[in-house]
């Protein structure tokens, strides 16, 4: 309705919303101007509402699979929600590494036009944040709205690791070097130290197991994201606190630094970490997901 | 005792104390250098020290009137607490919208001086600390402790638009704008992600009944806190981290950015958000307001 | 293997290794690529794997002595590790405040070369941060991984007030000079905002006849930290998100700003304070300590 510039400030971007469209209400109107009082809190029976049942699409980010969201699914869909989680170019079976961003993408675009799914949340973690912004370009109608879990939220014209510290992206840059097929594998401490930090020794080791090279490219291409930051599409962030991917603060991380970025969003904050809770609370993973996604 | 200068270092107010006053103790005449073991740890029985009984003055914020806090002043009081919560100039069933800051926070101190309070912990929430500020300097004798939760803490000099990122601080002005009594109504889904981003979709529907269109003037209004940054009462920061109303970091948001400019001050941090734990958790917010204002 | 420089960027240290010595694994050899379920979620008998027994040498930090780890030790010890907290010179019962950094060290590298202590982990808590880098120097071969729980961490030619924002650092130099025997006594006060802030006011009083006056000059020397920042040595670190010590971001805090000095390390978060834990919930700071230790 009033968008409008940002000035010199640099978190939102310059495209950030404050008053969603078609969303304002005439004050005098309606409202009653009477505190509701939570039922709860004075005993007697309370009717908890029926929760809403959603469509998610899920989206998994980089040294992941689809099979990524397989717990979290199983809880999402046994509360009675619909759950997609879409493989997309150079993961999971796909023995080509050699993709870019845009097959990616179009991996999901064509999944959810292949289903015809319409009035879905789409959810991003992690790399899977830069995917949902090109898939929300271009299939930005059947999105109910944007969720992005510890995930990257880039500026026009970025890439992933544009958001890395310099150690980190060093890092990545000598890792994909030393592979024979443009990829990049994280090693076991690495691993472990920034993605399941929470986890007992096991479970990280187990966790390892599933991690397979990451095709390079689509890490370090970047994007055109101006379609992206005209969307007026609703949108959440879910920030785990002790997600150790990136540093919160001092110019990096995902909120508020990635967060803000989205103008207005929901906030919704859980206490895990990039990875773990994946497999050892996927019901309370499910509930910040779903919290960020009802209306 | 030793007020200083904080140089150039921009965070704590130059009139930050570091000693209290008069709180020095000789630190050789008492302590006997035993560790103290906590009773609760070793088994057996563990008696309870009796909690202290405390009188609250309650001030609400912007987009809220006094009965915000009906429920938390139900659990304090049960808890043998006197509560207070007084309604201020332009809130509440008062008519005139038309209202400055000093209305506000003259409507709190005549409310203190009529019931003639004193040794009560001064609490605020929000634009609620901006009024606490400016009451702490018209009755400093009478306040035991501030407790800002959520609030802002302006310097200075400064309104409590100048603490909003620009993009926020445009929407202001552009719903400000657009009332005819110069008043600002928030629409339903900046309110959802920003105030209440925890809640259900039904509570969120619930708190936006409530919600009056705020008079805007007090909002832009620069403020003379020269008074309030020599006072030497005691503070304390209640710090909830999902709340949404402001980013946090990178030179915005409660905590710390506006708590460190109280110089010393306890830190009590919690998980909710800016309103909803008001109506769903009460008696767990009354005992993060309870945590920061006990001796 | 293949350390780098980190360029313009300053939060991590130069000698930052993202990827650790001896750690890169042939990505394509193991992987089954399967993802793991946890079998909890699925119902059924879990085995949980025997935890790792671990040992400890745990360092604490000023207005502190080694009884400051006593209930932690027990948690720890009653899970089968072993624990030993040394104490150091000027603290605890040694009746000369007149030491050096140097002669503090040397506490702790004697207490392990005396006991012949291998393979142990290394906790350092607020100034005992900088306690173990020293430490650390000095007997690397013999230290499994280094913890810092709100642990200062210094750059190569810092002291630990030089981590202080000016106003608290001004504090320091004022309670310096108010002592006779060049040491800072605490007010209570100042301990009970920065130190003890969750505990109640009973246990903060109780917490307070344990704090000696701590040696001055130990916190306002200039360490030279070269060696420890070519150390390949795991590292963890804890951070408890009420700590009010220090002010958490904007420049300063433990972390991110102390802890992405360490380069790779794991993350763990807490919901305590500086002290209060150690006493009110010994298990739970126990807990924590344990998931920043084991492999």
């Amino acid at each position: 309705m009033f968008p409008y510039s940002s000035g010199k400030y640099q978190i939102p971007n310059p495209n950030y919303r404050f008053i969603p469209q078609g969303q304002y209400y005439n004050p005098y109107s309606e409202p009653s101007w009477a505190w509701w009082h939570y039922p709860q809190d004075f005993g007697g029976s309370y009717r908890l509402p029926a929760p809403q049942r959603l469509t998610f699409v899920l989206v998994h980010g980089a040294w992941a699979d689809s099979h990524f969201w397989d717990d979290v699914a199983e809880v999402l869909r046994s509360h009675g929600n619909t759950v997609h989680a879409p493989e997309y170019a150079g993961h999971g079976s796909d023995p080509n590494k050699n993709v870019t961003h845009a097959m990616i993408s179009k991996s999901v675009v064509d999944y959810i036009k292949h289903l015809n799914l319409h009035d879905f949340i789409l959810v991003g973690h992690s790399f899977g944040g830069t995917v949902i912004q090109k898939v929300a370009e271009q299939v930005p109608d059947r999105i109910k709205r944007l969720v992005f879990w510890d995930a990257f939220v880039l500026k026009d014209g970025e890439s992933l690791v544009d958001q890395l510290p310099p150690p980190t992206r060093q890092g990545f840059e000598a890792l994909r070097k030393m592979s024979n097929d443009d990829t990049i594998m994280l090693p076991f401490e690495t691993f472990r130290a920034m993605f399941v930090n929470t986890a007992s020794t096991e479970d990280a080791k187990h966790f390892y197991t599933s991690v397979a090279p990451e095709p390079a490219k689509p890490l370090f291409e970047k994007l055109d994201l101006k379609a992206f930051y005209a969307l007026p599409t609703p949108k959440s962030y879910v920030y785990f606190y002790q997600d150790n991917v990136l540093p919160q603060g001092e110019g990096y991380g995902w909120h508020p630094h990635m967060s803000t970025r989205l103008g207005l969003f929901r906030l919704i904050v859980g206490d895990g970490d990039h990875f773990t809770d994946t497999r050892t609370r996927p019901a309370y993973l499910a509930q910040k997901i779903y919290d960020a996604s009802r209306d």
